[in-house]
């Protein structure tokens, strides 16, 4: 811990995970409250540094986006809540990854959408991160809008590869889950037993091509335990807005998750009524696409906390 | 027409359409660059007044979502673009009506997502439309953000229900849709024959019970005519995005649908290379949920202007 | 009418129909029991003699898939159940034509799942048909086992495309519309207005190229008319079989209509309690896939006879 | 090992497996071609006897579909192909289960098709098994046709849920892996660490219900190791025909992964051209549903032997 700012610095021993899975030794116990920096690799292990660094060359699948991880929280124990505050997240370099891979992306035959269609071809970018934007060209410039597009904690039986997603949070891919937000999770193992990774330095709705402005990342977090609290998946508290995302395909069964999960949110800490929530959600919900890429999709279902009551 | 203000009233002859369908005889033939001012009762015929009148005795299927025109453009042809302003979509009373209908909507076994569990109660609900809110209940209001639920144009040879969606427009139920945009539209016979209704006080994402804030409303238009520009779906210009819509299901396919129009746009107008379009989307895109309950289901793909070199 | 065999031969006049329509003049007005004769030409219109007709070059969308109809038959009104009786369909020339069509079919990006893969190459493939075999090539001979890949009712607002399929039949692409066995259709409007066409000689589940053995052909029909008995969609009898065809996107709707509509047949005519009919639809239902390449898919569920109780 | 039989008697040690994972110490070594016998409680772990055990009380997710195994099987090694033989599966009791499991089966909303309406009621029935049939009821009969639910290998780095299928093969519930078949799997892992469980006395396609005639069984097994074939994902040989599996959501992505690696298996084995195959299939594939119900979907591709040309 350094004594200057009281934050502790945590340390990936024994190899990076490449699925979010209980059982494995936690790289350290963390206190509800406790500060704690983190240093992810991007999700190419940091191998692609110039344009000729092919992800198919330089990457051997299953073994792509590396995870920190897992952390013990103390006090969590099944059925609580963990819930996340996304303090900071800050680059690691002075560079993005992004790319196009053979038969991964939203606009492509993929392993699952499978076709007899030629891939496209393979591209790597390395694009300069400069001034709080992401260089896309001479010309356009995105700016710096950092989230962790993989976050969450260990299944109870599963190992569930880092790519994916579902109710445990995982490669989600959301831009919702950036600095300044609580993100909350079911609590399946004691410990909690949380992961993260694959930062981002931008990313548009979707993760279109598959992969955002890959980040090497320092990521500063804290949790607390809502103890005997039991939700359904992910949920992401901002300042204007409650959350809640959903992992699946088709990308209607996503929706489907993730508002079904806000309803229970509002019924069970607001009071509505079931189908006033529904009716209410109608008129004043919003939906963010988070990915269309990965083997579950994602999308995250919010309310506006103008709409709700004060608890 | 009116003297003072130069614009031109519309009025439905012959009974309103319940198909979007090429052939009818137009309630009139409009020049390029006129006003017109239609009005349009809401999607339920205007015929739920109190909340003791159900959708499923009032209104008898298919004869829902009463659309006025068609309008016949004068110089408009297949291969041209129909370009729609929408300068104001002003209530024609001071309520709208919500509802639950059986069967029908987001969350619950459909026609076509079969089940066979107990449908949910039916329900309608009358919301006072006061001093710019809608008023959901006494805790909650709602702000008017007027939208057309329903446009599009003729179809070449189908004739399809008005509450479906696809190239032609039509039931797209997204929010984008609304006063200061332009709709753009494929012509695809002599005339476009545009139709529109089913204005919403207001909706959320996805419109998910399938029915918004429907509103009987006084809807001010005007066209243009993109000669010899032919595009592959609805796209709608604001003075920050561009966007193209896209109606199919799964709502990844809406998606994708979307997402290729867009691209097309930036390539055939703004000199993109596609796979750089491809690239940018996938940081800087935006998708926005039109709706997840119709025939349909349809998706927005979005660029910000500011990411396009200037035409 | 032939006095040797008392069959009444139907002409296609005014060109054919290219959707399923109501409000059309029909080519002929045919009395429950009446044996009649059509021909119908192939999906491309008989426009593909060789392997150098290509369909992008010959045919121009949406003139394909034509129809012959619409049949009047005699007594049949809205609410009612028309039943087809399939009694031949003999080839009328002695080949077949199959292809593949750019960016149509089920393993590559279509319209609908819109990619940006290059699409796959086209081809036309003219296969002879001779002594009751399709000559795939030198080696395979595949069986003639002809039906009806089109084959419908008038809907009755929506004018469909003859591409499509619905609760009114249409493009259903299943092998099960064969000779012998009798379709049945809800009736939508008086008369119900008949149509067919698409006859193939041999077709895979799926149709998976989207293209079939694209047959030229004399076809057998007569009706009856179920005067009161209401169903949701098509119908299918055999000596075997008792079949519910639905049409929808994604697969599994298609799939959940067609078991709905069968469990609904299984209480209203056989008596059975609706949930034990889903538990013996768990133990002995058959699913057939129709076809994964139109805008609608389609799925047809099947139970043997054996398993129903004495009507 | 029975001196009479030559046949090995595997025990399960240290409890049954709840997923399918690498790393697990194994019950068994087994040598290529040695015939083992397995006992597979049945998917409820032989909890459910009376219709008054209902699965929500006596059974505890993800505590479910108990598998037997793994089994290390000599000489099979990453890349490799596992086939495996199954020789017989007879009744290990005289009595099947089957059930309704509230927000579980095909036609109702679930976990991943999340909706808002009341499940469906809980139910569980035994039903004899006796003279080669179960008895639906007094009048219906159903033929004891017996496949394995679940069987499969070891995937790389997850553990996989034993309710859910893939590449690996695991939950696919398709009634083709029956005894006098051979089943393959890619080998992921040294020993390729087989398991099987979830004995089916019968099925409908689909699994209709979530719940087949599920069975507590005597499985008769023999392995062999097709040494430097890789393969896509399980594949089926039978005397009349060649399948492939493709296990996803949608069910239309479950048909492509099948047809593709179908195809694949052409190319490889028979000399095919890929195009050329892609056309044959359209014309005489078959497409079995497997089920409709499991996490992910799964679908056969069947081509019949008589196709294809001599190996």
């Amino acid at each position: 811990m350094s004594r200057q700012t009281g934050i502790r610095v945590l340390r990936q021993r024994g190899g990076y995970g490449y699925t979010y899975a209980p059982g494995r030794k936690p790289i350290a116990r963390v206190k509800p409250g406790e500060k704690v920096v983190l240093r992810t690799p991007d999700a190419f292990e940091n191998k692609l540094r110039t344009a000729k660094d092919l992800c198919t060359r330089k990457c051997s699948f299953p073994f792509v986006n590396p995870q920190v991880g897992p952390i013990h929280v103390i006090g969590a124990e099944p059925g609580d809540t963990l819930a996340v505050t996304i303090h900071a997240i800050e680059p690691d370099r002075d560079y993005v990854v992004t790319a196009l891979i053979p038969r991964f992306g939203g606009l492509t035959g993929t392993a699952v959408t499978a076709m007899l269609n030629e891939p496209l071809p393979e591209q790597t970018r390395i694009l300069p991160l400069r001034d709080g934007f992401v260089e896309f060209n001479d010309m356009i410039r995105i700016p710096y809008q950092p989230f962790m597009g993989t976050i969450g904690v260990a299944p109870r039986i599963e190992a569930i590869g880092s790519l994916n997603a579902g109710v445990h949070g995982g490669n989600m891919d959301c831009v919702e889950t950036s600095p300044g937000r609580e993100v909350w999770f079911p609590v399946f193992v004691e410990g909690a037993h949380f992961y993260t990774g694959d930062a981002h330095a931008a990313q548009g709705d979707g993760e279109l091509t598959g992969v955002a402005c890959e980040l090497a990342a320092k990521v500063t977090l804290s949790f607390q335990v809502i103890k005997g609290k039991t939700i359904g998946g992910p949920r992401i508290v901002s300042e204007e807005c409650l959350m809640a995302c959903g992992s699946a395909r088709p990308l209607e069964d996503a929706a489907r998750i993730a508002w079904c999960e806000l309803i229970r949110w509002m019924v069970d800490d607001f009071g509505f009524d079931r189908l006033d929530a529904y009716h209410l959600l109608g008129q004043v919900g919003r939906m963010r696409l988070g990915n269309m890429v990965d083997p579950n999709y994602t999308m995250v279902a919010q309310i506006e906390r103008k709409y709700l009551p004060p608890r």
